[in-house]
């Protein structure tokens, strides 16, 4: 016996924008689970920015995928075969083996989670996940935000971002900016509370911070890079503090971009700038939860998804991502939630 | 009665490289001293790459000259008149009141220093004054030096970076690689116990880098900027610090410079790159004097100065330090330490 599964694999190097030709959505046979394995079948799975980093050849933060395997992704599913004690058939299980419909794994590689009552399973997958702890960390460590200052987020309408700018401001923000690329995005943001946001298309960034910005910025959480940067450096007030933790603008390029031509004036100012990836702040889990999960049950953080539905959908929900396609965390839906 | 000094004042903001219509050394007649306050005979003045910002117009991180006064900076000196108790005639004081040959100054504006027997009273404007203090507060808090580090300094030929790359090794770094601009220096940095030096004019940064750092480094102190950051970029391992203490390649520059353009990179290796100016870390003299004096007085720490004789050179004595002239502390002696 075996295990019929569709599964996304990666067979070609992106050169800038991925197409279609890159991946192959295959049909294989995988044996049967082994004892101590569970077969986990998938509810939702998310694609991130971060995945287009490891479609290179060369090592990112994470390791490269090689061609020809299935690509790997948080996950969020029911175990429908369980050959382990620890983990029962139905539970509800978090993993890291994403883009497949069906995933055989060691059972100590999946996470048991509660579903909160009235909430999507898939916000496991986002603020209560991987991008809120990216969130959490950059904000509250890296950036070391304190109550009374100005924020600034790039990509403000995105998974990381639109929780950066709720977090500043439930923990006391004097003032909360975020960009996005399209109008709709703007007004969404200031629904969220932003105290003012901007399009970044519509002029020169810097310009655009600082109408926004009023008397420059504290904080500045970045997941854009590129121009973004450099208007920071220009609004931040002295001991302003920068968690870089992203920047999709380079992601498809194909040449280095230009660098911030001000950086200059970080020793002036005496700025900091932190890069970051959310796997080495693993220890801030446990506040984070407690936190964050307070906070979805008092209805006081908007976690907003843009959702797309299928397995064959998965590498389109991925390409709108990296072309700024989602509002929210981009999700990739497979089944519904089980009652 | 009045007191006839000689002062040194900005007459014109230079345009890029200062010249000499920028400046103009006067003959002035200074009030008689107030109760309360002292005369200093000046012993020694010191430039410093920071003036250079201090002669634009738009503020820095020190407050712009005014046209037509007489500029600042640190000084060492002996009290020749003294209408204060606290500080008597024949008192050796350090102040912030340079480029003159008698200050006027209250006696709250001075510090009374004692001499380190055998050595010149000049070192309390390098290795013990702010250039010292620089060093230590760049190297140990803002890079956050840990003993095992391998450590870069860029223009490691200066006041500043010769005593990073000493302390540095003091401490216990795997690897001290300095850069500088003249085989001279580059030698002379052997000499200090450096690991290894090149001259950043003998090719690409990056590659001159990495042939010196061998399997990467961990801390880079900046003094240059420009390319010398974008080479470090590449060669940090993962954590790496950078303490930015100053872009001497910049100071000159009409237009912006571009910036590094591998930055992106900070996020994967989860850099940090901290601007900083001494005063900010004035709360950590007692600890540098202490270790730093200890390390001259049993000979383990070269404190090497260029000096320039008499007040009518300091500004070329400026000059010069701006386009790589000095090794060592830049110092402008206008007396011989008193017996």
């Amino acid at each position: 016996m075996t295990i019929a599964t569709r599964e996304w694999q990666l067979v070609r190097r992106p050169h800038g924008e991925p197409v279609d030709a890159d991946f192959a959505l295959v049909s294989l046979d995988r044996p049967e689970p082994q004892p101590g394995e569970v077969v986990v079948r998938t509810i939702a799975m998310s694609v991130d920015p971060y995945m287009r980093g490891r479609m290179n050849a060369t090592r990112s933060y994470a390791p490269s995928w090689e061609l020809g395997e299935t690509m790997q992704g948080g996950a969020i599913g029911q175990v429908v075969t369980s050959r382990s004690d620890d983990v029962p058939e139905g539970a509800l299980v978090l993993h890291g083996a994403g883009w497949r419909d069906l995933a055989v794994l060691p059972a100590a590689h999946v996470q048991v989670v509660e579903p909160l009552p009235g909430l999507p399973l898939s916000l496991h997958l986002g603020v209560l996940g991987m991008p809120g702890l990216t969130a959490w960390a950059g904000l509250f460590r890296l950036a070391a935000f304190q109550p009374g200052d100005a924020v600034f987020v790039s990509g403000a309408a995105g998974a990381v971002g639109s929780l950066v700018g709720q977090f500043a401001r439930l923990r006391g923000a004097s003032r909360v900016v975020g960009s996005a690329g399209t109008p709709e995005k703007v007004a969404w943001l200031g629904s969220l509370g932003f105290d003012a946001a901007f399009d970044y298309h519509d002029g020169a960034i810097t310009d655009l911070l600082a109408a926004a910005a009023l008397d420059g910025i504290d904080v500045f959480f970045d997941n854009v890079g590129g121009e973004h940067l450099e208007a920071a450096i220009t609004a931040f007030r002295t001991f302003g503090r920068a968690a870089l933790c992203g920047s999709i603008s380079n992601y498809n390029a194909v040449s280095a971009p230009p660098g911030p031509r001000n950086l200059s004036l970080a020793v002036g100012k005496q700025l900091s700038l932190r890069g970051f990836i959310v796997s080495s702040h693993a220890d801030l889990r446990p506040e984070f939860v407690a936190a964050v999960s307070g906070w979805l049950r008092e209805g006081s953080v908007v976690a907003r998804e843009t959702v797309v539905e299928g397995l064959d959908s998965a590498v389109d929900a991925f390409r709108a991502l990296l072309s700024g396609g989602n509002t929210g965390k981009m999700v990739v839906r497979l089944a519904p939630d089980p009652d």
